[in-house]
């Protein structure tokens, strides 16, 4: 089963804000080698539920390590047969939109 | 205030594809005019809150049209002196992941 | 259609403690006479869509007064048929529970 | 750190009624013998990051052995120096919505 994860994660009571502790996120998610996508309201990662959790715990992890106060939401979308969903979600809606 | 929503759309009980359901709200998001950004796990519109709300109301009910039941996600970012929030977001992240 | 709109709202950017905020959104729900629940992590309000979302707008009005970043998230649920939504949601997967 | 996790769990592609499928996971939630909280959008559950997390990939996974697309939302909230949040959380909005 691929699973897609949309992951947002920032700290409440660091000011407004909050681009350098979503960048260290990033960083982790890049750093896993997983394919990602990044978007302006999250970022869109495509793996194997537990490697992607386990990159998710690292993110949020690292938010805790100077922030008293983290929020994250996650979108989980899991589909049997799929893989390269990342691609492959965009262009089933694209396709449809043309003409 | 610039606003930016993520939108996820979709039936609960059509089926396991529902990226023809999906088609039909971002149709109707690009008919808008609204900035927009599709990607895997959500359409991302960015405005005044009063006018992407009247357009996400637009696409649940073109659901609701033929669906007896419907799903919708939306986080919402309203920040206030900000433009060109859907690119500007995303450049900010990604100008410190450089070095 | 009965629709049910979980819906969390905070200011990011003025401190960790928000509860004064989202006591401010509360008393809009509750003053607005729909059916609702609050929950430790966000509210859920039952009603027409319409009527719903004209409640949530007036509720995230009221936070960029005085906050220049808001941050909100909304879980919808429209179901065709459905009626006392809240009570009858919970109770459904309660009965299943037993023995 | 005390952490609150909103889950909202079902399966895409299995019919409109899902009752079933979520009483699946709120036993394994119940099972766990964290505190939680079952609401009419989601179920809270608090305690530890990785406690949590196992029980919420528990809970997926209970849904991936008989469904080919399951969908998830997650909230997580996490906050140092708390506890009992799950109370303690609606009872900081209530107190301010009194006189």
């Amino acid at each position: 089963m691929s699973v897609i994860v949309d992951l947002s994660l920032f700290p409440v009571g660091k000011g407004e804000s909050v681009a350098e502790y979503v960048a260290r996120a990033v960083k982790i998610i890049r750093d896993s080698g997983l394919p990602h996508r990044l978007g302006p309201m999250g970022t869109a990662i495509e793996g194997e539920y537990d490697e992607i959790m386990a990159v998710v715990g690292r993110c949020f992890k690292a938010l805790q390590a100077d922030c008293d106060r983290v929020y994250m939401t996650l979108k989980v979308d899991g589909r049997a047969g799929r893989s390269g969903g990342l691609e492959q979600k965009v262009g089933d809606v694209e396709k449809r939109l043309v003409g």
